[in-house]
């Protein structure tokens, strides 16, 4: 019997797989790496999940509510919209796989930047179809005329950007909307902590898709739980290539328990958001390093070492010294506009501290 | 600003969603539609659940284990297999899923028996692929030779099959894998009810891959977590077109520690079994209902009423009286040799008392 992976089919067989930033499985790293929230969800969330698993566990016999109709309710009456405006996935990622699905194919290109999240072109090519890149400058500026006049079917900017953090205004969004037909899907995994999100722009554009998670802001990486808010007809569509039971019981009563508890959202907000100004802070004003003004619970800073040197090789230097001390951040190599940097997650203040002294332990070593 | 939805892909804006069972949300059902498990969970699952949440939940701010490893070695253990052989999904329709998307096209076939899982069809539109439909005749035997002679590069046979319940023997499965070449996918559902299982198959034929769900004998449809078992290569390629983090913390620890509770989904499915064939044994012994022999935890029989008169308006008959008393089964009118039928899960003995009670009511009322 032939290697049985030869029956895949072939644009399969040399696709490259997406990859996830590390996820230690031993205690002890600073683990600034994927952008989780270093602050526990909101305390509703445990409590509605042990009120659904009740004595026994008795309710994880029965499948789950299949359309997620009481958290689809929860995050309309969160954004003043209707049941049929949101679609819920099991993580943003899965809202991303049905628009691809449902919008790409080989003669429907799905638009997006680069650099912005990686897992885009990973979807396209799982889905066979065709990718339309727009090359970012370092600026990181939003291309508007290169949007209004692009042909894809479907173009997904994320918003503020990846690993950049540069946020976009509704305004600069509402310029490059002018003019673009297809659909606009705004993936606002970081809006939360922006100066602005795309929400209201969905009364004014039928075809935007606003895109959101709870793996950030919310403090429930775990759970996987991301929804889309739209046109109602577009949400019909994203029904048709969803998954019936795509969100278990407890990660939808998690999700709601969390959304509902509004007030310690927005205090883990303030947290992240005070503790990132500070970080940009010590960057720029007292290393002057190259930092991206930041809308995300992330930072991308470009390290200079003691002989003033930056680029690839500084950086990737700056990560590995990190790595070994056990401070975990983020480094893509791949992209000339990306490989002199490293995005940091903001964490507490103390692991904050941590990195600062082992950054200022790096550049006096170099 | 013309309906966005316009924009969706032409063979999503025509296909047929997946139509699953209802969910009742209000009490007083008794709910035999959907093949869950009457009884509660290994109570090692609420224990774990409850062990991961911790006091406050802190561990759902980070992302699950991205491979499910830990997971994936109580499943390997289970089966006496590697972890490299093992994939998890988020329910095993996630395995379909995957599997779909990497074997099949609209110019590489999948295979599959009419009657068996409505799932399949829907999952090959939604790729906008190719379906080679077999169909069963009324003995609802395997088509062994249309099988060996299938061109479709892929096959999904549910075994026990569904909605008749009907198992077939390794025996059976290796006459039709002597002379196909095609990638051959056992959808194990119901497994755990049946006589044999195609695990043992593994070791001779690497074109084989087992699909497991826990939403059955493991009572825990609500947790969503299925897996597939099968040659590194293969689980390698689902890999590819997997979502990093397709499985929650929760559902992980919680599908392990059912898994390790082997004495307690033995119990299980003792218990089910036994109510089965009593359940099995009044159809055929006292109402001379003709009902498939079941390897599953469910039953598929043939109504007749008073008259003597069975067929589709018997079957829908019965099903209205039963559902207008709230109990819930599983009627399946889109094909001849179903229409006539019902599909009636195996629940709790009390609950089996009130189906018999409310059949002999719509019988003497016919």
């Amino acid at each position: 019997m032939p290697d049985p992976s030869s029956l895949a089919l072939p644009h399969v067989a040399t696709l490259h797989a997406y990859t996830p930033g590390i996820q230690p499985t031993e205690p002890g790293w600073v683990k600034l790496n994927t952008n989780e929230c270093p602050y526990p969800p909101s305390p509703r969330v445990a409590e509605a999940i042990r009120q659904e698993l009740g004595e026994d566990g008795a309710a994880l016999r029965l499948y789950p509510n299949p359309k997620s109709v009481p958290l689809r309710a929860a995050v309309a009456a969160l954004h003043g919209l209707d049941v049929a405006n949101v679609c819920i996935g099991n993580g943003s990622d899965d809202i991303l796989t049905m628009l691809v699905r449902a919008f790409c194919s080989d003669a429907s290109p799905l638009g997006f930047t680069v650099p912005s999240y990686s897992l885009y072109p990973v979807l396209v090519e799982i889905q066979d179809g065709r990718a339309e890149a727009i090359e970012l400058d370092r600026s990181m500026r939003l291309p508007v005329e290169r949007i209004r006049t692009s042909t894809a079917r479907a173009f997904v900017l994320t918003s503020p950007n990846a690993p950049t953090g540069v946020g976009f205004s509704n305004a600069e969004l509402e310029r490059a909307l002018d003019g673009y037909e297809g659909l606009f899907v705004v993936d606002e995994a970081y809006a939360a902590f922006a100066r602005e999100d795309a929400v209201p722009l969905l009364a004014r554009h039928r075809n935007v898709v606003v895109v959101r998670t709870l793996s950030k802001a919310y403090a429930l990486a775990g759970i996987r739980v991301g929804y889309a808010l739209a046109d109602a007809a577009l949400i019909d569509v994203l029904d048709r290539v969803r998954d019936s039971y795509n969100v278990s019981r407890l990660s939808q009563v998690a999700a709601r328990a969390a959304i509902e508890d509004h007030a310690y959202f927005l205090s883990l907000v303030a947290r992240v958001t005070a503790t990132r100004d500070a970080f940009v802070a010590d960057l720029t004003d007292r290393r002057h390093w190259f930092t991206y003004p930041s809308q995300a619970n992330f930072v991308f800073t470009e390290p200079v070492n003691a002989r003033g040197e930056r680029g690839p090789a500084v950086a990737a230097a700056a990560y590995e010294y990190l790595r070994a001390r056990k401070v975990l951040v983020r480094y893509f190599p791949n992209h000339p506009l990306t490989a002199a940097f490293l995005r940091i997650s903001v964490g507490t203040d103390d692991e904050m501290a941590i990195l600062r002294d082992t950054l200022d332990a790096w550049h006096s070593a170099t």
